[in-house]
């Protein structure tokens, strides 16, 4: 019988392995419509990252001896869908960067949270190897937050 | 004619007065269901956080000359619902603190998304006063999440 952490921690997995597949299909919009060159590679780079995510958390399943299985993340839904209403407000305005960054930086910060807690639960439940991959997520997000960032300043910069 | 980045910059100023209203609501819930004294002291002390946060906000509009107004943040809904879905579904467990403190979390991050973006888009603007009550919020966002961080271990590792 698992505990109620136990089952906390199965759901946060299935909930992230959701959301990562559900950007997965993001992120070819967000390249196309990115303007500037820099902006187009950060998020193809991000893309190749979210492949590896998604793989470190069949990785997580299979070390737990669960099968991949996702829960809708409403969350994430909501998050995407305002991305996406941004998306349409600003084609065609030197603004449209800026817009698609902010869109990407909330998305990153929801995955932040979401490793964040994942990664000391499963330290807390005695799980170091599954801990270990979801730190390595959490460290990569953390890097394409802060090179959004520097984008967000520059793209910012320019339209200014 | 406001150029295209203000337009952005004026949307996401309504985007985070909704959301911060919004989790005004949620917050009474989330202190009725704290089960430690700690928790409910952070979640209490966020409550009239968040209420100068609001404020804030307020102001920001007047150095604008903009009506307060709030515009709706599907984000923000889909970060709330998750979290009162996790609630009923380990209400009575051990685990409830541990997902109360996630669901937080989600919405620390979400604000502090929306913050960095929102303070970098008025200095570049050229709104140094609007910028300033921007970075006070995003300061006490960060202090909420690191104050849930190492509530989250104490109450992880009491029920580990």
């Amino acid at each position: 019988m698992p505990t109620s952490l136990e089952l906390l921690f199965h759901d946060g997995l299935r909930d992230i392995y959701f959301a990562e597949r559900k950007i997965l299909t993001a992120l070819p919009k967000m390249i196309e419509a990115a303007q500037s060159d820099e902006l187009r590679e950060a998020f193809e780079k991000h893309r190749g990252e979210t492949e590896t995510q998604v793989t470190r958390l069949q990785e997580a399943f299979e070390l737990l001896g669960k099968r991949s299985q996702a829960k809708t993340c409403v969350a994430i839904e909501g998050i995407l869908a305002e991305g996406d209403e941004v998306m349409q407000v600003y084609k065609g305005t030197p603004a449209l960067d800026a817009a698609l960054i902010a869109s990407a930086q909330s998305v990153e910060h929801y995955e932040m949270a979401r490793y964040g807690t994942l990664a000391q639960l499963a330290a807390t439940l005695g799980l170091p190897d599954v801990a270990e991959l979801l730190e390595a997520t959490l460290a990569e997000e953390a890097d394409t937050d802060e090179a959004l960032n520097a984008l967000a300043k520059a793209s910012a910069n320019e339209n200014g």
